[in-house]
């Protein structure tokens, strides 16, 4: 058996090629690191690799994270600049034994010395999107923080090796070096080829409050279903932390046992991509349901046509 | 009741002051800051704040966290440089909704917007002690990752809060930019003042492949105690991470339950301080059993001697 999940429907043309890549044989590291390297590097993508929305000063810094299923290995850097793929810097990194985890300059400096893609990140829609919605916030103090949509995907080879990765823009209009979930471990990425993976998108100040994506892996191991086991996670955290600190922000998570069934569950309307050795790539939509339960349905034609007209999720 | 964990002898001093100000009935945050500040501040400590060792370029960049247990709100920083006390920082940032966990240059230049303390950290000491490694490492081919002491501290306040602190200079010689596991949520800390908390030291890069301290907080609310959480998630752990990836770095773990009952578990020789209503500060020395248990001894006059003759452990 092969599978792969991602979040976001913007992962349809990246696990479409991660599942061929899987059918063929090729390893999950690299069917992840092609999937997450086509989003990055789509311009159209605002929260993910080039084109995606700046900081508050204008410039773009990125975070990605890689997670090897069989060795627990992981490679992440945060607040990367001018990188064309931080998710190939992140793989890279996660066959170090030491140094696996660089931020900011020392991060930029890692992927230059080490042969990486430089280029400018910042496209002239992101800019031309970054002035507009600066000048808004300036006027009618709006929240700045609307965007995060993180890409995170969890796939499974047929060896039986599984593995995650992330790369995300961030928060738009974030604070110089503002770090969310997307390369820490636990919080937006979890995987262990023995039992499954999970990972996140959403609002990284709150993920990293719940560790959702370690949650949910274990709970696999306890012998939850990928479904019951985010059903379980996302729903009882968003319980707590409303309780506990008065709101929760958006999230989202997804996951993929080590026999290809998947899960999903969120507190907003979340689209996701699914291809296995069973089921073509298939973009899903789905949102909270009652009972701690989601409602998970196929994305239909109606559906993006409406979404055409009135866009209310990526 | 009312107590405080914390990792490594050179807490003594820190937990002495903290446990005062318990007693008092000051509020755990703040008598976790002022533990921390004292460690941070004391330039005899090598892996902590002034006096920290600096990466492989000379250059001191140090990582923080803070974590409210009744909120679950995060504070952190990485990379961070010429920041007197890192731990205040990612304390004030635990406050934020957004951009609460900063790296490297935003990291810096939000402290100085707010006012913190900016001073040189890299001290005479630690500057002739960075010349002379670096150069038996380019003589000697030697592993130059040895020193990742970081200060952890978990705390109960009699109103029944918890939190924990972390803060760190990371490993000696690090690449810059280079983060561990100490300013992230779950690797390095949690907590949940329902049912307590845990915290980290030890090799970064492998206590993130692992979220142990997300996981024993997790087993005690499964009913575990400290202790058995500790020595449950620790040597679980590092067997899977032999048998995965070959071999396992040092890592040592601390937790306190919101009732005050603590435990530790550790894969090498490693002291700690404890204090509680019950037990005025006492330093330990632990080290890992047979049957995935933990020996905990009280340090004792003998032991203080013998490691002034020939120091094995900080």
């Amino acid at each position: 058996m092969w599978g792969i999940i991602a979040t976001w429907r913007m992962a349809f043309d990246g696990v479409t090629v991660a599942s061929q890549l899987l059918k063929e044989g090729v390893t999950v590291g690299d069917a992840i690191e092609s999937a997450v390297r086509l989003v990055e590097d789509n311009p159209v993508y605002k929260s993910v690799g080039y084109g995606g929305l700046p900081n508050i000063q204008g410039a773009v810094q990125l975070d990605a994270a890689y997670m090897d299923g069989d060795t627990y290995q992981i490679g992440g850097v945060a607040g990367i600049s001018d990188v064309k793929n931080p998710i190939s810097v992140a793989k890279q990194l996660s066959k170090e034994r030491f140094n696996s985890f660089l931020v900011g300059e020392g991060a930029r400096d890692y992927a230059v010395l080490n042969g990486f893609d430089i280029q400018n990140m910042l496209t002239d829609r992101a800019k031309a999107e970054w002035e507009k919605r600066l000048k808004e916030v300036q006027k009618n103090q709006l929240n700045p923080y609307d965007g995060h949509d993180t890409v995170s995907m969890v796939g499974l080879d047929v060896s039986g090796s599984m593995a995650t990765g992330t790369s995300s823009s961030g928060l738009f209009l974030k604070q110089p070096g503002r770090v969310g979930d997307s390369p820490l471990s636990g919080s937006g990425f979890y995987v262990d080829s023995e039992i499954g993976g999970a990972a996140a998108t959403g609002l990284g100040e709150d993920l990293m409050k719940g560790c959702l994506s370690y949650e949910i892996v274990r709970l696999m191991k306890a012998g939850y279903t990928p479904q019951e086991a985010c059903n379980q996670a996302v729903y009882d955290f968003d319980a707590r932390l409303t309780k506990r600190n008065e709101k929760a922000g958006a999230f989202s998570l997804i996951a993929m046992d080590c026999n290809g069934a998947w899960g999903v569950a969120t507190n907003v309307e979340f689209t996701f991509v699914v291809a296995t050795e069973n089921q073509r790539p298939t973009m899903y939509v789905a949102i909270p349901a009652e009972d701690n339960q989601t409602n998970i349905e196929p994305i239909t034609e109606e559906w993006l046509e409406q979404q055409r007209k009135n866009p209310t999720v990526d």
